[in-house]
């Protein structure tokens, strides 16, 4: 008879996943709309009970149902003035509108609470996809996320306490490389800017930082918590007119790096620069930095959020970085 | 008796609207709800009836049927990579925030098309207000969203076809104290390379620079629809190594400085320059902008969306623009 080619798929409903979790059909639709006042175990049984099933709520279908017609994918970024993210929303969009969707974007401006607000509006938007450059320290609550069915990418920061597909980049290794470049150089007193402490990119450039200079056998100079333009230009002026012999100067983002170039330019213009990001003008300026592709990140987030069709087994992308040469970072130390 | 205090404002329903639109209840709401099908006529005719008997829908009572507590605030820009909508958007999300709410951007990148789609979701969405940053010649459609109660301003761009509130920035003056300014300097010679000529912001710089040249005597040599850093920097480049003698640079906005800052370091470094809207590292390098505030004009238009209680008048804001000196500007012709 007709419709015996409908696949089976369709048949898996809530009350399966409720029968299977051994709760009340309530319990198991408030687990997986991730509502409040459902244990933590209880929540847990029903997302293993729906995974189990590989059942997933619909969006689609509720989306037509509230007269959307055009699939949505929805954005989380960090700071809306610094240009990384917006590099990496260029790629997110443009991928999102080849195939005639639209992208909303949302910024905590790294606050974790905003955070967890704009995770809960986006999911009651139903979006059919979350591209998340998260701030927060973990993220529990993405589980119910992508139980129904919403496909989720970390950007930038990788997921804690969740399975899900992730795009980096190798904060590591760049760091790691750039400190190489400037202990090749003759540099012996190169001092470290970084950013918020509990940014996990941030603790991995200081930790690849740190590991090459214990290789050359060399004091880390650290200093942390400098997330615009002007606390980078102030931390690293203390550190350039201070007690500290420093010759040359990892700058650990974009911002940073601009607020390093002012500082040294006005106070010691023989102190070597190499930035973390690439900027608007390094080139002009002859600034060495450790590049990577912020909109090529984008782009595959975005594919992620596309192609995702239930699949329950999760992707690490890492984005390599490259040195590129530009004269900051060759000078060398004073003789 | 109890609740007699209550506003007379809630009595006034669709059924008043549609009676005296002189159409049924569904043709009332569809108009009102920019539906598709409706003739521009009728739809005027609601719209009138609508305005004359304060009639707005209740996106907040709407928005708590959905289960949506807090009030959400919707921006439309332009160019993702372009540094201006980001200040713009920080501004309006500082405002946003401090009340408890939320913004969700989307990007038209500068197509009209697109735009029209994404003024249509947020709509959809019933958003408190809408801040938009127009790629498109015209409006109308925007008449039926301020009908319906949603708060809208248009910012950088003003609103054609439509009466809304707008806040945009002193382009003609703007344009017409740099190029002033060069002529002061002494030069005859400036070229002034501009945007997407459909773009109202660019031809008010361009009329700002024709009319400031023509009250010296000076012929205008203009270059347009040049809207990114790479259009610029090869229009410029042409502009200085062909035959017509150009001394002087005024760039149309900031992306098309970057350009032209690439273009007088490779050909001749001698040329002044003064670029429209200013930006990061301007300082470190000398260029002259004329700068204007861009996280400001995002805080203004933010205010309006949150104060707006229904009021049928409508502002127009003109920010200020001012020239900063830093050098670029201020190189003579040669003698």
């Amino acid at each position: 008879m007709a419709g015996t080619d409908v696949p089976e798929r369709e048949a898996i409903t809530l009350s399966h996943v409720a029968q299977r979790a051994g709760v009340s059909l309530k319990t198991a639709s408030r687990a997986l709309n991730g509502e409040q006042h459902v244990a933590t175990a209880t929540r847990e049984r029903v997302l293993a009970a729906a995974a189990d099933l590989d059942f997933r709520m619909n969006p689609q279908a509720s989306m037509l149902k509230r007269g959307i017609a055009t699939p949505a994918v929805g954005m989380i970024t960090g700071d809306l003035a610094n240009p990384f993210y917006s590099a990496l929303a260029k790629g997110v969009e443009k991928e999102v509108r080849a195939v005639g969707a639209h992208l909303t974007i949302a910024s905590s401006d790294e606050d974790p609470d905003v955070e967890r607000d704009l995770v809960r509006e986006f999911a009651d938007r139903h979006v059919r996809g979350l591209v998340i450059a998260s701030t927060r320290a973990s993220h529990e609550d993405i589980a119910v996320l992508i139980a129904r069915g919403t496909a989720v990418v970390f950007v930038d920061r990788p997921p804690v306490g969740v399975e899900a597909d992730s795009i980096v980049i190798d904060n590591y290794g760049g760091a790691y490389t750039a400190t190489q470049h400037l202990l090749a150089v003759g540099h012996r007193h190169i001092a470290f800017v970084g950013d918020y402490e509990r940014l996990s990119t941030h603790r991995e450039r200081r930790r690849g930082y740190t590991d090459a200079l214990a290789e050359a056998g060399c004091e880390p100079i650290v200093r942390v918590d400098s997330h615009d333009m002007l606390a980078g230009r102030d931390t690293v002026t203390e550190l350039l007119t201070g007690d500290q012999p420093v010759t040359a100067v990892l700058a650990g983002n974009n911002r940073i790096a601009l607020g390093a170039v002012r500082a040294i330019a006005a106070t010691r213009p023989e102190v070597a620069l190499v930035g973390f990001d690439d900027f608007d003008l390094s080139d002009v300026l002859g600034v060495t930095t450790v590049a990577h592709d912020a909109t090529e990140m984008g782009r595959l987030a975005a594919q992620r959020i596309l192609e995702r069709t239930g699949r329950m087994t999760f992707e690490r992308v890492v984005m390599p970085t490259r040195l590129i040469e530009r004269g900051s970072g060759e000078k060398p130390p004073p003789a």
